[in-house]
């Protein structure tokens, strides 16, 4: 145990990436839970504090144009742009995720020509089949959903658009994004990615494997704070072509032209719809300072280091047999959290919450522990493991 | 000049709502852009810096449930609802309006039993005709666009709905509310109103009138911030077949369920989509303190004192024929701001901006002053009078 313990303190003491914790606000809690709410990059508070007290409170209306306000969603994805892979003026943030994945499938099915069947991933956050489902009925298509597995094989001459999990939000598994979306091209058929387990945490390649359109949250690994607004990616050739289900004001090409009818702008601007939330989205900004001087690469480095650790740390500390993962030990199927089978599930997650090792618990049989690497720690990883095995090991839990 | 000021200060000495001014963060400036950007209450930095730091910096994930994070919602939709007239259980906060007129107006297609037709007001806020269209695209229907005076008599028994403004952004014209939404009904129609520029400024009566379906936004005469979340209200008796197009995993009956297919939940909270933006719903809530003590009526009532004394004002410091009123005279038809045509208005605004009274400016001609009873004074109404006149009294504006 305590050779763990020191391995853990030599990698952390050779981590690239190690000063950049301190640009969070932690405590002795072991997180590992930021798959599902970043931890708070320590610029915000005062930079929430300014947005309030002084562009709402004295600048007030005058800040839409002063502060910079107007042009945050494009700003904030051009901020965003080099942690997904993609060239400036492709992604716009705003709305939740739920809502921009309405807006891409449909424009998806309206690019594709009349084709009208939609391909979702069988194993996808519920909201992406939901929302996938409304876009299908409304468009005249049908949705069809298969394990990502086969999504490349499935896709056929009917088959407008293919929307995919690039990580599973429940197992971990990383989906193979080039050569998914390299055989829905083969197809003729759009890929629509889902980001938000990928993005901030592994290099996602948009532009270079030709992703079509994407649509990602940015609480998890872009720490962005609770509901912080989510974003979507429109790929260049085809922004001209991108026709919005929800072609609200702010998409318009004259937006204070108060014109009676709807002409997009040109561009990513085009995915906007209403007047975007403020507050949350200049603390998504600061949040976003956070990766001053990061390489992606050396995240996922890290990423890929920790998972590793806490795998062995896990077969170290808990009696074999009593948890299993669901995650892939696979590099290359891997995102950057590890999903653990284990009976009373629920009950042993609240008990390790109880002595400070944060991750969640999903249903039926799950713990999941997302892994940081801006702050997430070997010495985190190896407590994890030691604390999860004390708690497998005490009366009730055997 | 100097009764008008004098008048102005007794007003003031006698207004029963004087002392919510002192909830506010005022400075030396006339403001009269609450119409647009409501001033900042005082309590929300405070809260605001609570939630960033505490909740989502210690509680982190825990703040979900603990500081009530998830239920925001529809705790603060209840909030909203008296400034409305709406019972409880009606209204979820969430999202921007354009996304809630688009959840509306679907919506309101798919409960009229097979109707293709939507009416909207002619003269709206372009973002409303602009989602309307795409909703009617979406469900199969027409869209009709119809000067609000017409509505009435314009629906027919192909009208699925109309949406339309309860105060008109440019004008400031108050629509007949009672009787348009009682002559849709005649007509078998479903009245969806947009109470953006009537919420927090005059008595809606939303219950009382039968309303259907509203939306509205709360960053004008609810004060709760740049781009807050908006609201939609579903009544009571239509939740049960409010079949959302934006079926999002928050408005699922059983949202941690992680359902493969969708099924949504009782109440208004199928109105929900996804994960709200936390920061500025909660900065909503915190704005919303404003309201304590504060009845509806008495807001009315000195809206119209407001608006009838800064008119008057303004035919005593301004040159006759150099302006003309755009808002009706009639306090039946008059909401809470006035529009004033006048050449170069443009220019005009930025003068009256740089002398510190705030308004604002819409195309072609108009000046938009909005008077917020909350933290208006008759004095402010005064000096923007006498400002406005100095301005058009020098040369080049004349």
């Amino acid at each position: 145990m305590s050779d763990l313990m020191r391995e853990a303190a030599s990698l952390d003491a050779a981590d690239p990436l190690r000063s950049v914790r301190d640009r969070f606000v932690l405590d002795d809690a072991v997180y590992l839970d930021g798959n599902s709410l970043g931890a708070l990059p320590a610029g915000v508070p005062g930079r929430v504090a300014d947005v309030v007290e002084r562009e709402w409170g004295r600048l007030r209306i005058r800040s839409w144009g002063e502060s910079g306000w107007w042009t945050a969603p494009e700003r904030i994805g051009d901020r965003i742009a080099p942690l997904v892979g993609a060239a400036p003026g492709q992604i716009v943030v705003g709305d939740s995720t739920s809502v921009n994945v309405f807006k891409a499938v449909v424009a998806a099915v309206r690019m594709s020509g009349g084709r009208d069947e939609v391909l979702v991933d069988g194993t996808t956050f519920p909201t992406d089949g939901y929302i996938a489902e409304s876009a299908a009925r409304m468009t005249g298509a049908t949705l069809r959903a298969v394990p990502p597995s086969e999504i490349a094989s499935a896709a056929g001459p009917r088959t407008a658009a293919a929307l995919v999990n690039h990580v599973d939000y429940k197992t971990g598994r990383l989906n193979d994004l080039p050569s998914i979306t390299a055989a829905l091209h083969s197809a003729g058929a759009l890929a629509v990615w889902d980001l938000c387990h990928s993005a901030g945490a592994l290099p996602v390649g948009l532009d270079s494997y030709g992703v079509d359109l994407a649509v990602g949250c940015t609480y998890k690994y872009l720490n962005g704070g609770p509901g912080a607004p989510a974003y979507v990616y429109i790929r260049k050739s085809l922004q001209s072509a991108f026709d919005s289900p929800l072609p609200g004001w702010n998409g318009h090409a004259e937006p204070f032209g108060m014109r009676a009818s709807f002409e997009a702008a040109d561009g990513a601007v085009r995915g906007r719809v209403g007047t975007p939330d403020i507050l949350s989205m200049l603390a998504l900004e600061a949040a976003l300072e956070v990766w001053d001087g990061v390489e992606i690469a050396a995240v996922r480095a890290k990423s890929l280091a920790l998972t590793d650790f806490f795998l062995r740390c896990v077969s170290a500390f808990v009696p074999a047999g009593v948890v299993s993962s669901l995650t892939p030990f696979e590099h290359a199927e891997r995102g950057s959290q590890v999903a653990l089978r284990c009976a009373d599930a629920g009950k042993v997650m609240a008990e390790l919450i109880g002595r400070g090792v944060i991750g969640d618990f999903r249903e039926p049989d799950v713990l999941r522990f997302g892994f940081t690497p801006l702050y997430t720690s070997f010495e985190d990883a190896c407590t994890a493991a030691r604390v999860l095995g004390s708690v497998l090991g005490q009366e009730g839990f055997r």
